[in-house]
């Protein structure tokens, strides 16, 4: 690469938008902005009006003309999906060229066929929008984090369903008429199954885990629970009883280690204690709490998405390639931190043995002594409770909500089917995790 | 460099032990951190007792054979104060050895001295541990957020304060009781003026107003003040108004822009509001909210001192360079985002222009029409009123607190004047800066 570096631009949608904007008005930003040049871009249709001026010149309706151009260094992958996203990302790794990419999809399933084919070729794959939109985790995680035994990193890494949950909370509103208002305020989309099934954050949970433990994890594996059945009314339980509800992600090491390292994922919604780092996060935010040794907790808060966010960090990762592409003047080796293949084996532990503290609710007949029945089927399967509290008491029965302490999802799955069988049980009304 | 890298550590205290304790048991870390070997380690006495077992052959009383060993390819200063850190600092880059620091004193007073002896050596002088304890924020100013127009940056960088003020908000203890209690739990100094004075967080906003605008600041002229003045009855006027009490160091741009770039820069305990991200950042942890275009706000969080927390950043620096240096072999280029020296000039402006929103508590005579003579004398003044609210109203007179909107120091300063002129008013009994 030269003194410039050329930027072929794949998408010119909200996000590229955002990319070629900031590249077009360098001043005030670091000077080496200056030194990206826009080369090429490929756009769906060469005549829909844009929000950025581009030279007709450098637009074209063919991909492999961005990632062919010899004048092209980085390729900037703003498409999204799974196709033809993946083998554009290839071939431009295959032309020599490295590349940046905010998507997370590509990424969780294929990410380990797309850094095996970097390092082969010696190249960068940097992918710091892929999650928590502007938020450096990222690259916080592959070069300042990496003196540390990473034990836990979780987070609200999805904006749509933190804005729902949000505003649930805050209005005491139900689930469907929220999602409908977020649909119209552009928060969520008409097909909201990504964002409120979990599956977003699951990929961006997997994404997370790999670059903190070292190891990749089976995606499709990750255990993924979603927010379109959460009820207001567990929102209000948990309000009276201290904690928000937020859609936690959290990858975690199991104890005792091993070879391959014991990982636990989950996507699910989980009560956070008002006290916790996490509980202030609202609305569309996103954070990520990083817990390590030595480090103790760090965590990384702001807009999880949005155009101008996700281009801060695109930007971030060229210019992170522009600036050792400068120190390093053609040479082809990696710096080990910023290339961050994978060092270890990684493997997901069964559903069965993940360990968490647990939330649920049951509907049960108003009759004395359920209580003493519940608990005493938990003791009996070895799970302690924190706390077990009757709610709404009435004729029609009652509500019984126990919070329990850390548990296997064993113990804890089959203490509640005990309880289910109780006759006084009538059933289970909620499954929520807690913090 | 070869394939290891050599490590000479200037100092065994907290953080050097720290420091020591990761670079000994690397398993589980990122792999690089395997090839880091400490070769060299200045001590003050060769006897003492230590956290850390290190062959003896590697201890020296004598810094200089640190800095010199051609084994040691990074010097590691956590001696602290200012000589003869500085002068080290200076001899390890003129032997063209780069260097980890984690001295605040150092950096913002003769960080640009620093910064130009290390681009004329082709070294690297990294400060992650300067700021923030372990909280990863020079790196992300630097690299991650590159592509933005930094606007402000905001935070709590001061522990020991943190710890005293949210102690204050939460017993409503008085300011001597606590810092007693916190020297003897070993979170405050003896002598503890550099942080109660504001001095220690002066520093580190100069430091990261140099690295967020791009150029140095002149650290002398930072208006600095504690909270060793700050009286428990305004932490609790400020909680029944919304707000908590912070010692805040904030740096942001003054509009207009400018060549050189104004910037307005100050520490001073500050009300926050209740819903603000700093808010709920208590004890000892520290918070830097950064804000630019496009990114918006992001907000880093976490411990911000303490060995372990420090050897992280330490060792995060470290890695940086030994990743780089395994891509560049030897070749005296540097990455420009990396080496961060200053690339505009910066000036502070004059204290009166500094804009910001102001707490102000006045005693008075419990008089008719006080409030009224007081928001007039604001009015004819030009500052605009956010809330004036009467508080403890005895016969020995009432306590009337302000809170403005955003004025100019100026503007603020000559309407005190003329309300302390008032016939009613007594003084000035407390004065806050306020988000």
């Amino acid at each position: 690469m030269g003194s410039g570096i050329g930027i072929g631009l794949l998408g010119l949608g909200t996000v590229g938008g955002g990319v070629a904007s900031i590249l077009q008005s360098p001043s005030e930003r670091h000077p080496l902005v200056a030194d990206l040049k826009l080369v090429r871009v490929a756009v769906r249709d060469l005549n829909r009006p844009r929000s950025v001026e581009l030279p007709n010149e450098i637009l074209t309706t063919d991909p492999a003309v961005v990632v062919n151009d010899p004048a092209v260094d980085v390729v900037v992958e703003v498409i999204g999906g799974i196709e033809p996203a993946r083998s554009l990302i290839l071939q431009a790794i295959a032309a020599g060229k490295s590349v940046v990419t905010a998507n997370k999809a590509v990424i969780a399933r294929h990410g380990e066929e797309i850094a095996d084919a970097a390092t082969k070729a010696g190249v960068y794959v940097l992918i710091e929008a892929a999650v928590g939109g502007g938020i450096p985790i990222i690259e916080p995680l592959k070069q300042s984090l990496g003196g540390n035994r990473i034990n836990r990193v979780s987070g609200i890494i999805n904006g749509t369903t933190n804005y729902i949950l949000t505003r649930m909370a805050e209005e005491g509103a139900a689930y469907e008429s929220v999602l409908k208002d977020a649909q119209e305020l552009g928060y969520a989309e008409a097909d909201p199954a990504a964002d409120v099934d979990g599956l977003d954050a699951a990929d961006k949970i997997a994404i997370l885990a790999n670059l903190a433990f070292g190891g990749s994890v089976e995606r499709s594996a990750v255990p993924t629970a979603g927010i379109s059945q959460l009820q207001g009314r567990d929102v209000d339980y948990a309000k009276q009883l201290g904690y928000g509800v937020k859609l936690l992600a959290v990858a975690e090491r199991m104890k005792p280690s091993g070879e391959p390292l014991p990982l636990s994922l989950r996507v699910q919604p989980t009560l956070v204690p008002n006290d916790h780092p996490l509980a202030g996060v609202n609305g569309v935010n996103n954070a990520i709490l990083v817990e390590g040794d030595p480090i103790g907790r760090v965590m990384f808060y702001g807009p999880g998405a949005g155009a101008g966010p996700t281009a801060s960090a695109v930007v971030a990762d060229i210019l992170n390639i522009a600036g050792i592409s400068q120190a390093t003047q053609g040479d082809d080796r990696l710096d080990p931190l910023l290339a961050a293949s994978s060092w270890r084996r990684c493997v997901l532990v069964d559903r069965g043995e993940i360990r968490q503290r647990h939330y649920v609710r049951f509907h049960t007949q108003d009759a004395p002594g359920v209580i003493g029945r519940i608990g005493g089927c938990f003791g009996d399967g070895g799970v302690s409770i924190q706390s077990i509290v009757q709610f709404n008491a009435s004729k029609a029965g009652a509500e019984i909500v126990v919070i329990t302490h850390e548990v296997s999802q064993k113990k804890m799955d089959d203490a509640l089917q005990s309880i289910q069988a109780l006759p006084e049980v009538s059933g289970l009304a909620a499954h929520l995790g807690c913090l």
